[in-house]
């Protein structure tokens, strides 16, 4: 074997040091502060499942995306790329049983095969939060509002992000009034989805063409999208009963959010149209205002997937918010915690016979809840002091000959330099002071 | 699609749905803790690598133990079986500029492909510690001690628990004084380890056919594996000043871990091997005492590895404990977390005019940190009240308009039914109490 071998990570895959991984745990904590402040409960499955699983939910052209392959049994796998089938799954068996609303939220790494980009990830860390069992738009703020406390939370105000809400119930009233077909509405969402990114001759192209609606017809539905608000919908197309109802939705959604103290962070925003067949009613992203960053954050509700991936039928409205996004946020806006390597105690021993005390005292400290670390071997007293610096001490507790003498101890505070005595007694009762003339 | 076709988890795989994921967050807890506690920090490296990274360190065997396959981009990878050689990997490149010692430790999912046998799972989270940089038995002791205290702090003590200790130089020493030649010490210690499996006689047998070591050595060397303790293994071999330098070094470890008040926890036991060929000093194993479980942790000290999986050479001490075996025991002796659905407070509306101010309220009260839920539709004060027994809720507040006259709201603490009236400023100060005689 090659000792000169260096091993890398796979393209695509990050190693966490402890230098990375404090940002990490930072959204971790945070997200799950978060979610049990709102009743949710954390769950988990596999990384590993069955293919079909994720062929059932988004037909056979995903598995160009999914780390596949047939294990040693002959079982075709894949690594999850997304959780919802994994979540349908597990509730599947279970439930019925469970009093509704079901509030869950996990945070699985997800994995998906990219052709090779300049810094584009192959996995990221997806907290995903969705309520289930019940049907109104209160559940649907209820979950955009775990988003944005969340990043309320990690620092970022309104005047940071918004988020942009549609509903799809509303874009599908909007295209029947304007004469989209019924089996044409999905085909004109993926068209209108892209009304950023193409031309707007294109997509009107596209709407004539794919979906047979005229030039005019097309014209008053883009033009929706050139303003965002309520305002216009209600003027070209408040007339159309399904229209008004689906509008009522929309506006209720809005007063729940504001109740709930989020209003400043929500613009109506028709052009979210989150391409996904499956999403029926509300739907959201989160974004920086600047623009400056890809979504942070997307959901909406989806009352069909769980049956259609073989769980019970629920309604059911939810979100996924990754790692990578936020963390590149909050790096750029110096929220991002900074590393720093702490320990609470660090013991010096004077002299290599107080180094047994000094390990009965970190075992007294430990105990007692703090972090202590003390020298492995024989030390200078300077190296010793060193290694409580490179360790982050806060204190250093000295044992030394004299001051235990008199039964005391030296704590010196690493910020400022000050030193004071303190009985060993008092640090923990349980010790004995060492006989040092008897030594 | 078939909707009634239904998933299940890949067999060896587990779901965590709340009432399990429990039980996990709690080891988890306490082993970050405990690693804390001693100054240890937390990194974590990706579940799929190089699958080279793996057959370098255990030569191609491990293959048919693996979920190994080739990706989508012609490379061949495999889902992490340990962690170690993924912690050689990230050190590479670092450790050299980290001050020693290093202490890190993790908890990453491992996989491995095994027959499928009844209750063998495929995967399990294990807890890693290792402590590099530091070569004297100071160190050993202390990584020990992390493991028991985790032990001690999820409430197993030394009557429930014993660590068994051994020395890998003490038993080439013993082996070595017995006869064994250099070349033979390795295939020696995968004899010796199986002693408590096979038979006296096969041992034995054995040891004569595969190492040359005659009946009598062999007799006297299986002598020191039938009473634990070091008193045998000084009758015997004292002399021998190899053996003395190695039995010098355990005394010296028991003596740290007793200063270390966790004396009562280990017992000398030769027959501790721990076959795997790249141990070279201290190696222990944690087992419950009644025998019943299979070992709950296992480590020791590893100098050459890191090296030889293409790390920077560095002196190692480390274990790795699952957390299907403690969780087993925990279960039996009654330790488990009990499941339970909770938040802190449920708010309850009388009228479904007052729903808006429980939006508010329970947004006041999250922004102080305590989990809230309400209703999310409108709700007879039964059917309130029965959701707020179903969420395990600790306390109502009910808001009522005889009481929102005065000012005031009902607190229903849910263990013994007892209500007081509380001002609604004192709950959330920056409330308005709503005119309700204008509504």
């Amino acid at each position: 074997m090659s000792k000169a071998q260096k091993f890398k990570a796979l393209r695509g895959f990050r190693d966490f040091p402890p230098e990375d991984l404090g940002l990490r745990e930072h959204l971790f904590t945070v997200w799950r502060r978060v979610a049990r402040r709102y009743g949710f409960q954390e769950y988990d499955g596999p990384p590993l499942e069955e293919l079909a699983l994720y062929t059932e939910k988004s037909g056979d052209e995903i598995v160009g995306q999914l780390y596949n392959f047939q294990d040693k049994g002959g079982r075709e796998v894949a690594l999850r790329p997304e959780m919802t089938p994994s979540l349908a799954r597990i509730l599947s068996h279970r439930s019925r049983s469970l009093p509704k609303p079901i509030r869950w939220y996990s945070i699985p790494q997800l994995f998906r095969y990219e052709r090779a980009q300049r810094g584009r990830l192959r996995e990221h860390f997806q907290w995903n939060v969705d309520l289930m069992g019940e049907e109104g738009v209160e559940a649907d703020a209820e979950v955009l509002a775990v988003a944005l406390d969340a990043l309320r939370e990690l620092g970022l105000e309104a005047e940071d992000i918004r988020a942009r809400v549609s509903d799809r119930r509303l874009l599908a009233a909007l295209l029947r009034s304007a004469g989209v077909p019924e089996d044409r509405l999905v085909t004109a969402y993926t068209i209108v989805d892209k009304v950023e990114r193409e031309g707007r001759d294109r997509i009107l192209d596209r709407l004539e063409k794919e979906v047979g609606l005229d030039r005019e017809a097309g014209e008053q539905i883009l033009s929706l999208f050139d303003s965002p608000g309520l305002d216009g919908v209600r003027a070209a197309y408040g007339s159309d009963p399904e229209v008004q109802g689906a509008l009522r939705e929309v506006e209720a959604f809005m007063t729940v959010m504001e109740e709930l103290g989020l209003g400043d962070f929500l613009e109506f925003d028709l052009t979210i149209v989150r391409g996904l067949a499956y999403y029926t009613g509300i739907v959201f992203e989160i974004f920086d205002r600047k623009g400056e960053f890809r979504a942070i954050c997307g959901g909406g509700r989806y009352d069909a997937l769980l049956e259609r991936v073989g769980g019970d039928p629920l309604p059911a409205v939810g979100f996924g918010m990754g790692d990578v996004v936020v963390g590149e946020i909050l790096k750029e806006r110096k929220l991002a915690p900074e590393y720093a390597r702490e320990v609470d105690v660090f013991i010096v021993s004077i002299g290599d016979e107080l180094r047994p005390l000094a390990r009965r005292l970190a075992r007294s400290l430990r105990d007692r809840g703090r972090s202590v670390t003390t020298p492995l071997r024989s030390l200078s007293v300077r190296k010793q002091f060193q290694a409580a610096s490179a360790e982050g001490a806060r204190e250093v507790l000295v044992l030394g000959p004299e001051e235990l003498a008199r039964g005391a101890v030296v704590v010196r505070t690493m910020t400022d330099g000050t030193e004071r005595e303190v009985p060993l007694r008092e640090l923990a009762p349980e010790l004995q002071v060492p006989d040092l003339a008897g030594a």
